[in-house]
């Protein structure tokens, strides 16, 4: 078998004091913090899609890499020798997990039929390699808008015909799945939403998409898949607006099709900002409203209006992000997939170490941060202090609906009350975060 | 009785032709519109707050304007001085509603019982000019967010007193507007939200947020208030994030306290553009999910990132807005209230005039071009004949739940199936868009 | 030949009675305003990339257009066949101007001499074709972008060898320009910018675009190219900053050496937008800083932050573009290219004269009404008035010099000024616009 | 004399492992870092406006604040009780410099006389205070925005009386400075800009602005005043778009006006990204033009489209700032004042505290790792190596001028050049800086 990242070798713990770039400096991932392994908390993942899909090429550009598995060839064998290159490639970096679409890994065909080949012979030879390495599948998920059958949308399509072949591609790779034994399934709506209200029922394509899902869900009691469905909230693009917007309009939308109990968020740092949110917020979100998932670990720019799909690589941001997660419990099922890709003059292959040895040692920094923080965590502190008057007298008759406006009102006019404001204090605690990261 | 608009009439309609620039050159109330006046179809109202509260101050200048119901005085004698500026200015502008805060209308005093006190002196002036005026109510609403005490919010405050304080306020609102014949009651979270989520619990503040929201419904029943209940969405400002961030968001928070068909949204056409929308799409939302309930007619500006509230002046934007409007059926107690001001340099009587005049003739022409539309309604027949095979075999199967994904993945897989993409015509109906909107 | 818009006649003006998508409404390419035609007026151009070079991908999806001239075959062939659609095209579309980059109408060849061989047989075809439809060039440029080579820049590269081959292009693309009688060069820097800051030596870079723009200019002079020289501002995408940035930063640099009454700009609506600007802010500042050129009409979309190159379909927007530049003289050697783009989903042919026809018919419409307001000119004469007093004494002596900075205070402390504020009189004036537009 | 902040003293440098959060953690003043004392490199000021002069109030609410020195009173009286507080608060702060606009340390008065009286008198005080604490003036300033005479700009407005008035204002603003050892005098055009195109002559206003400019200059070199003038670029807020943008906006305005090495930058982190940029792109855009002066430093908000003057708190985003500042030499006349306020929220006197300790340490963090990085710079040298080509034959012939764009072809054509593209390694210089950011 040929080698494809030739003299380079499986990226190890040298701690911060190395000066190899091609070494973590943070990740340690037998390292126990909380009473887990560094691997077990962070469950890395890289993906198919960025790694062995892109060819460096953006709207106004080609290819800029000159990868092996990127030149032309027969379908299949190609296939094969970027599943080859992909394997080695996770495998080098040490992650112990990693995601794909249906149609990263095996060619579309011209036909269900030829897809549905294609695609089983391609788990084959991924069962395969699972088995020889170890990696396993953090979640799976299906294309369903690339090709241009898709281009109005999948489930939202206004022919029915395209949400069958839809279904078809999500059955095969919920299938797939299962059966490469992964941890999640995702479903990322990449065209449900609409490019002009003008042509656009939105009743209907919300319709549509409700009972999409509960097939999704229907069948993955029916097949005993243990994982979560996910959904992966984005505002927009490619479609000038998305319907599963951010995660408050994906919990809207679960309760109004009674799923909310069924499917969770995988949410990705630049999806929210995307959506005018902090990535903090959108994972606090969740977590509040009981639908957190899992995590497309990757940063925006703050100036730039699209899906730029960065490395993460602020500590800073990161530490509130795993200080949240680890105070919901942690990942279940979920993980950090690596949802990054270069930039795209960064064209060689140490590179795309390079980025995701940034991103694991970020999160694995932000990992023990947040763990610091928790250990004594004047942030709980404070809030507990902050509300505490809800488990008074007051707080628990008004929460337990023992008053009503009229009654409420009496009440407050009686007591004469005169509630003083307290102090926010955020600014002492934004200096409390900073100790904790920088001590 | 003084005249504080001294020199200016009440507005008319004089036409297109007419050089007159106090005076309607779109907007003729009683012309018939579809079966209904345009007085009907409208029911413009004009904001108190904006008008007679603010002084044309910003953050970085004092106020710019010079009216004698903003100089300094008693209190008391000022709201009265205020109330005659105002009905006066309302009857002029010839709109037939208008809306307020409790604390536009009445001083809020030191305690609660100075405020309902006042409150209630000031209603019967209310209601006195009401009889005198014609002018009607829209709605009232209760500001629980610009006193300090409410500087971590109202209901979704820490302290459990400042929920008993707003609920009290919104206790003696509710009354009012019920007294004064108001056909709504709104319910905007001005700081319903956080500054900082380090000292934040989403989940806490969230229930007392729908417990609140609970009793206003409820007491609302009790009272026999036959008016809609309606949330202002807004994503943010004053706070860093507020909870009612969207039409979307609002909607799966009355999904999560049973208040869907309880609560509709009161749609501000800046809020939308803030939380990332259009204004057409907030107003599409609301009505496909059937919680449509009033607007507030304003704009923002495309380069400035905060709520500039000016006045519409774009007939190609609100005929989209219109028509969504028309197609829902119009509105029922909802209508089109100005929560809009003048730019800080427009310091004379007469801007106060010709912000009105601009934005009534900006709706009333968008409401003619809307009802041409309609009339031949070429874009409700493509979107009929876009989603057609819905009515179709498979699309009736699909969505009354005769497949299962794996059924489906059959029938798909037998059929081989291989639907063709066709042309959403997004360019073609923007023209036939602008061709109702120019012939 | 082959026809490839089958079905399709030259497209002529029906007027707005007319129910014919496939007609212009208001564009009467003879009609004569404010005493010239509407044709030389507005000096339309279509463009050769969007049309006859993009497949209809985006980042997220493949082509979706099935073209004949996208197929795969021989490149000087396909280039050759794409040449006779692109005439047809442009003829019935009934534009006298066309767009293009040199690598849009001929092969780039796998070096510099199969460049400059394949481009002059194709400037042949080009020269014969423009003497058979009587089609005129507004303008060339080159692509100095998209190849990988050009990945960190052109003339801004830290290779000089990529400043020499951009260089080449450009001295070849300028002589073709010249040769099929151009009325502009333009200089787009796609990738002159950055993408982080940590490799990017600012100063150095923007010696090096100096020094290129300079050889621009003396090669023109050179040559005698009556031509003028553009540069196409724009804030990012695909760089992450663009350091011709917008407008003014542009002026800052033709300032800086020495070339502001050499190059113009060529200003975009969708760049302007993306860079925080209304359209019509860039063309009013281009014009007051006497270095306004010609532009590229499309849209943006205000709630994507990319380049969405939309058709013009706003009247509201266009007209008070169209009346600057009218104010400013009209076009010289500039014109209307539409830099604008289908829809992906817009998959028809017919698509293609829809997006140019509204489009052409809103900047047409937008003339109209813009002839209209210089008509009367409320607005100049309005301005006139408000700065008046800078004729008067005080106005002349402080720019004249007469004070500096002690005598002026002392003038002012001595008579006691006490200058008081008028109305800016915002809402009246848009009031007026929309009057003018809606009469 | 009273005592405002009871019970708090002088805050004292104590490390990170104190927990007092009334101690500075990073900020010790006198250790040495790269050859001067962290007091020399940083020259930290505190405001007058944000900590004297506001209320806590928003555009949505009241005052939150219940200082002393912000109740009604005889307005000297209280300036100077204002005076007392604040030296009070610098002194505590520990902070070597403070700043302020005339009208925050004295009452305007109702004419010039008044205005210069109140001035005169309290310069009095301030100059006995300097002496009294040892504290040195940053920079002064003066307010030509707030009043409504300047509802539409000072040196920018139609009326040369309002430009009169402001230049008396800036000549004893001037005056005072020079007299307090000013180290810097700064402009903030606050509303030299527009409201609507509509009504704005920009050729106009730009030439008022461009001789106001002159004027002070002038003035400048008259007085003998030995620091800096400043120009603090702001893109909008409170009008719709200001004439000092950003920086290189500015830089274009000075080179018109031949100011481009008489005026400097006053860059302010909010305003960079409000304009679109990151902080870091201001500072480094005005080193490389040679026109950076000094820093308002604070934060935004990502989330946010308006200016929220937050203190500093990301080590990450300063650390680059504080390079780039060291790498051009460091400050000379500038430093980094604290244009940051509370959230309104942080009521305490404490916050007050907290905020600046919090910025303080923030900045001096930052430059530790700076510095740090500057020891073996590894950013430095990866820049040179990139763009060594610049240095050998064909880069320095280019530059030099010895090339026109044929022979710089026929050059290239000649010698076949076929230049490859290489890294720009991204990834890894980021992960480098989180090396020396972590370490």
């Amino acid at each position: 078998m040929n080698e494809y990242f030739k003299g380079i070798s499986k990226i190890q713990f040298e701690g911060m004091e190395s000066e190899n770039p091609l070494a973590f400096k943070t990740y340690n991932p037998d390292k126990i913090i909380l009473g887990k392994s560094m691997k077990e908390h962070l469950r890395f993942a890289a993906c198919y899609w960025h790694n062995f899909r892109w060819p460096g090429s953006d709207v106004f550009g080609e290819g800029t890499f000159a990868h092996s598995w990127l030149k032309p060839g027969n379908e299949m064998e190609m296939a094969k020798l970027k599943a080859d290159a992909a394997f080695e490639f996770f495998t080098k970096l040490n992650v112990p997990f990693y995601c794909f679409h249906d149609t990263d890994i095996a060619p579309e065909g011209n036909s269900l039929k030829e897809y549905s080949n294609n695609l089983a012979q391609m788990i084959d030879v991924f069962e395969r390699k699972q088995e020889e390495t170890g990696l396993k599948l953090l979640w799976g998920t299906a294309n369903v808008f690339s090709h241009r059958r898709y281009l109005s949308g999948a489930a939202s399509n206004p022919n029915p015909e395209v949400f069958a072949y839809a279904a078809t591609q999500v059955f095969h790779a919920m299938n797939a799945t299962k059966r490469l034994g992964g941890e999640n399934y995702v479903l990322w709506g990449g065209r449900e939403g609409y490019e002009t209200l003008l042509n656009t029922d939105l009743r209907q394509e919300r319709a549509q998409l409700g009972r999409f899902m509960q097939m999704v869900v229907e069948y993955k009691h029916k097949i005993g898949f243990r994982g979560a469905i996910l959904i992966e909230p984005k505002p927009q693009e490619p479609t000038k607006h998305q319907y599963d917007y951010d995660t408050a309009t994906v919990y809207g939308f679960l309760k109004q099709y009674g799923l909310e109990n069924e499917i969770k968020v995988n949410i990705e740092a630049n999806h929210a900002t995307l959506a005018g949110h902090s990535f903090h917020h959108e994972i606090a979100t969740a977590t509040s409203l009981g639908i957190f998932g899992s995590v497309d670990a990757n940063r925006g720019d703050a100036q730039l209006g699209w899906d730029t799909d960065q490395f993460p690589n602020s500590i800073e941001e990161n530490t509130l992000v795993m200080y949240e997660i680890l105070k919901a419990g942690g990942f279940t099922t979920g993980g950090l997939n690596f949802d990054a890709r270069l930039r795209r003059p960064s064209i060689d292959i140490e590179d795309f170490f390079y980025g995701h040895i940034g991103g694991m040692d970020t999160m694995a920094l932000a990992l023990e941060k947040a763990a610091l923080m928790l250990e004594t965590d004047m942030l709980a502190k404070n809030v507990a202090k902050r509300y505490e008057a809800w488990s008074g007298p007051l707080g628990n008759r008004i929460m337990q609906g023992e008053f009503n406006l009229s009654t409420l009102a009496d009440h407050a006019m009686t007591s004469e009350i005169d509630p003083q404001p307290v102090s926010g204090k955020q600014e002492y605690l934004e200096n409390i975060v900073n100790n904790y990261i920088y001590k």
